[in-house]
């Protein structure tokens, strides 16, 4: 039985909102406060087009918190695990937060726009708080908010069709994670390469609320030629590809190593961060469970609801945290954290609202971009 | 089109998820990073039940931020409003949070369960966050932690009698917001006089989450010769209550003054604390705005999924926050916040889905406790 989300005034609509129900979405879910379209009610279609064609996403509830001011860049580097210094102006780098404990706050993209303004790119919690409180019990002089700043994906191979038809062919040479502030019928955005698949891909930060149909029209109307169609972040394509959802793939004990991206936490680096002290000590001795890939036997198992128990010789030894039906390789898979202990081959079971279920640790991504045909 | 809510382990199941599935639960939405329930398909049996008899609620999304520590009382009062050091042990107060803007963050309830302890019941957003971000800033000595606290509220003329049922008279004389640390069956949970409706209740603080589905069942079994039944919050009973629902009745430049809070907002007190001197201004030169009632007339509307414009003379004066049809009174209502130099009197507009309506003001609450014959 679905559950039905009504719509209050309590959770902000995105300023596609309107567009994403005319166009037909069915099913919702809330992002930092925001509704954010999570089926369009096709969802093999809604893949498949992602892996071979190009999707629009209202992904506005990826909200932005703004440092500004003298002290951003300091704030910045409290905040952040990387050596904040180095970024360029119009570079983004991924950003895993952490608190003193080490504890995996978020992992948002951080943009440098200018030598005193940030942006974190967030999942789904209120980083601003978070900013602000630092900010305010350490004195800093900078400006903490969230600006009127609401992302929209282009997602899939022909994205760059369509986003050089709209912006011109410069964007198909932006640099992983590197934007450019720009207009487009008047409309300010900023346009990145970036997006939450591995299909390829810009995201377009609307710097204006007001004007979220139209940019919508302007991308729809752009990628006609491409049969471009909304869909949202794909669960199926994100677990094939070994991106990080966090909240699914994390818990609030989880640290940044354990979880599979240590190589975007700088702990050789000259500046301190929050957490630096406590992931340097759990570097130093190892982190206890590692991040693989899981091939779960069996029938298709519908999308987990929850994080499942892995076991080996009758112990718990990990959880499943997000299991798919694989479309392209046809097979259950699944992220797993897992004790680092526990052989690569060893025999695992895994233990599904179906039952119990066979399973082998593999290696990640579990799929390239595109078809498999194409690897 | 109602939206379908996926399910989904990003967001967190509460300990009474289960049961609240198998009562029939068909609306759920998001609050603080968790499900909770919105309907189980009988609006109207469900809001009678609540004036006229009992009904529980799954309110475990009202999280809990726990200060603990030597610097416990000293975040506290940073955060709170209130003279932190004249609330006894075993009471709790209204506390609504502010920015160093005077912007209202939140509306929790502070619990003081002992002189380095306290728990902020809170509203939907990560006020974790702000008071970690605040301690670790400002290097105050105290943990800053969401404990394994899961509310469930009992509410309805008929809540004591099933209340006294399970823990014994005394519960009776708990005063408003007062409670008690006690045990149900080896359960551990805190009994408070309090609860999201104007009709009388109290909230049990589960702090056992493995242990939900047993005290639901506890509840279910005491509140059988009451005819106790599952419900939700209500938005048509908190309107004609004029209970504040943040996120509904605010938006992010809200002041506490300005939204009706200003009796809960201690200016006069010696403690400093966050937001102070702000609201010190806006309280010296009065709030721009003030919270009324609205009658709206005309036929039944659907319950708002918006701010609504209030217009007189041609200019829009305020908004309509969230409007029902009331049921006690059989009338189009809404909480209003509307400029202070608008006569009370005034012929105004409201801007509907169904276009302009007649609206005028009226004082807050719009109901009394219980069927409006009692009055």
């Amino acid at each position: 039985m679905p559950f039905e989300l009504p719509i209050a005034s309590r959770i902000r609509k995105s300023p596609y909102f309107d567009r994403t129900v005319a166009e037909g979405a069915t099913a919702l879910s809330v992002y930092n406060h925001m509704y954010m379209p999570m089926s369009y009610g096709d969802p093999e279609g809604e893949y498949w087009r992602l892996i071979d064609g190009v999707s629009m996403w209202d992904v506005a509830g990826e909200r932005q918190v703004q440092l500004k001011g003298p002290d951003a860049a300091k704030l910045a580097q409290m905040l952040a695990p990387r050596d904040v210094a180095k970024i360029r102006t119009g570079v983004g780098v991924y950003a895993p937060l952490s608190d003193q404990k080490g504890r995996l706050l978020n992992d948002p993209i951080l943009l440098k726009l200018d030598e005193d303004r940030f942006w974190l790119s967030i999942a789904d919690n209120d980083m601003l708080y978070w900013s602000q409180g630092i900010a305010l019990g350490a004195r800093l002089d900078v400006e903490v908010t969230e600006p009127d700043v609401s992302p929209l994906a282009i997602q899939g191979p022909k994205a760059f069709d369509v986003a050089a038809a709209i912006f011109g062919d410069w964007v198909r040479d932006l640099k992983h994670f590197h934007f450019r502030e720009t207009e487009i019928a008047g409309i300010p955005v900023a346009v990145q390469r970036s997006g939450w698949s591995h299909q390829g891909g810009i995201e377009i930060y609307l710097m204006d609320g007001t004007k979220g149909g139209q940019l919508w029209d302007i991308v729809r109307e752009a990628g006609q030629p491409f049969d471009i169609a909304p869909g949202t972040p794909n669960a199926t394509e994100r677990v094939e590809s070994d991106l990080l959802s966090w909240g699914s793939d994390t818990w609030p004990e989880a640290n940044a190593l354990e979880v599979g991206l240590g190589k975007f936490v700088n702990l050789k680096m000259a500046p301190d961060f929050i957490g630096k002290t406590a992931l340097q000590r759990i570097a130093d001795t190892g982190p206890a469970r590692r991040r693989r890939g899981l091939f779960i036997e069996g029938a298709p198992l519908d999308r987990a609801e929850d994080h499942w128990p892995v076991l080996h010789d009758g112990w718990q030894v990990g959880v499943a945290t997000t299991a798919v039906w694989s479309l392209r390789l046809e097979r259950n898979i699944a992220i797993c954290l897992i004790a680092s202990d526990v052989p690569e081959d060893a025999a695992l079971f895994v233990q599904t609202p179906e039952g119990l279920r066979d399973a082998t640790l593999t290696s990640l991504p579990f799929c390239k971009p595109g078809r498999p045909e194409s690897w």
